[in-house]
């Protein structure tokens, strides 16, 4: 079994990652931390409260940032068009969440997991990486007791989202990603090179529906703001970002990588954009040097990641 | 007739897109402005002299900037190992060049040339961007009276080769580039996304040098040690970046081109890094915004480009 802690900021594609997580009968949801990103902290907290709790979702939820690692970079910008202004699609959602969440924050909980299941917990990170980073800058030395951290962030070949450069997970925390993907820990980075191209259509969401299972019947209701969004840019259909970062973790042989150091640029025109240096290029001596090499996700089979995600979710199976 | 000003370090295969842009039947070089890069302006400056004597290429040589165009930034590098100690492959070359000069500087005899000729000269600009920011600088009326710029130069959707984000013309000189992208006047990058594909091996151009033509031995043997250093990277044969700016001139049919306003990264771990925001994308306000939209070519067809310019040298003809 593939241990997990999910760091998310739900987030509608987050939402889909967390349900397949949680149904996937490979991997092990040991905890859920959140992060601001696709809404302030109250509300992603509140979200992975609500979700894991309509969903029977066992894994403790723990709180985790609310402001970027550097807290002078200040300035954070809410997606409503996207995520809506609940962060899940403004599906009404139960103000009082019966469920509460653990007491630590997010960071304390990620090393005291970590360090109880040494060397056997995947982090899979979909939002800021806040959390990782001041988890590195609290503990160290839990970069030899994580068994790996798979990221959805980034963007390597191709164009940013929320700028020509950057895409919005990295440039909502350029410090922190900087901070966790530079540190001695395998890293793997599924960013938009990939994410992109992996569409489901809402036709496909709309036969999953009809499965007659309610936990993903509510996975397509908080999904249709989205959908809209992204009608424009991919046509009828949802990116599943997140998701693809959490098929990553039973499915790596449906992706192409390239292994190298990345650094993340913190300021200037370019803030937030993720530059890999490939193994085995030569270059003058610069700002890459010395650094652990990190795997980039460069390649992708859309229509297996997707049926990945339906067979989990639909029948509960690995697919 | 296409009325050319070519702006140089010469560099090896500045040498090579020299002599197509003599040779080429279609195309009118009316003068040659140097500027530092591959080596000091002295030597470059002399080298130009030098082989538009050799070639008996009548166009003018004009020295130019020696330095960035913001001083303060300072500290050039001189890549000795791919152009050699003297630029042009330590090839032997007279001390006593008889050519002189023109007296003006290179950024006073575009603004001449350019407004002796209006809306009929392309620069083609091959090293680093100073002179033409000096020119737009001294008299930013002529970006409504250049026809076109051709720039080798940049890296949009692979690494660079100086950094793994930067090219070595852009990396040169970043201020200067930002200032040639971001002007009014039509620009069309071409930079290694496509120049990387398009090799001479030395082959090709052991059997260009049958011919018989001694112009063609010349290059030839300059550009050995080009070919020496590129022999780990490519394979056996040599990169002729700045010849595909040239060729893009008189055909530009070969080459697959993005549009899009271009920034370049002035600064931090990406300095000389150029970005395009592609004409259609929708992101939130940049600093992409409200600039003119520029081509960057994303593909070619890297054996008609060598035939081209194989028959323009050897042959005298447009091929």
């Amino acid at each position: 079994m593939n241990k997990v802690i999910f760091d998310t900021d739900p987030g509608i594609d987050d939402a889909m990652a967390l349900l397949f997580l949680a149904r996937h009968p490979q991997i092990d949801l040991i905890g859920v931390t959140t992060v601001f990103g696709n809404a302030p902290i109250e509300l992603t907290t509140r979200n992975a409260l609500y979700l894991t709790e309509a969903w029977d979702i066992a894994a403790p939820v723990a709180k985790g940032a609310g402001e970027t690692f550097d807290p002078a970079r200040g300035g954070s910008y809410w997606p409503t068009a996207i995520h809506g202004h609940n962060g899940i699609g403004d599906v009404a959602v139960l103000e009082a969440v019966s469920r509460q969440a653990d007491p630590r924050p997010a960071y304390q909980f990620i090393i005291d997991t970590v360090r109880a299941h040494p060397k056997e917990v995947t982090l899979i990170a979909v939002g800021r990486m806040t959390n990782l980073a001041l988890a590195l800058e609290a503990d160290p030395d839990i970069t030899q007791l994580v068994k790996q951290v798979i990221i959805m962030g980034g963007a390597f070949d191709v164009n940013g989202n929320v700028s020509p450069a950057a895409e919005a997970n990295i440039h909502g925390d350029p410090e922190a990603a900087d901070v966790v993907m530079t540190a001695n820990w395998p890293v793997v980075v599924i960013g938009l090179d990939v994410t992109m191209k992996t569409v489901m259509t809402s036709g496909y969401l709309a036969k999953m529906v009809e499965s007659g299972r309610s936990d993903v019947k509510l996975l397509s209701d908080i999904s249709q703001l989205y959908i809209e969004f992204y009608k424009g840019r991919v046509g009828d259909g949802m990116v599943v970002h997140d998701s693809c970062a959490a098929v990553y973790l039973v499915r790596p042989d449906l992706f192409e990588t390239r292994t190298g150091a990345i650094r993340v640029v913190c300021g200037g025109i370019a803030d937030g954009q993720t530059i890999q240096k490939p193994d085995g290029r030569g270059f003058p001596p610069s700002a890459w040097d010395n650094l652990p090499s990190q795997t980039v996700a460069t390649g992708i089979k859309p229509d297996s990641v997707l049926e990945v995600i339906r067979a989990a979710l639909v029948e509960g199976i690995a697919g």
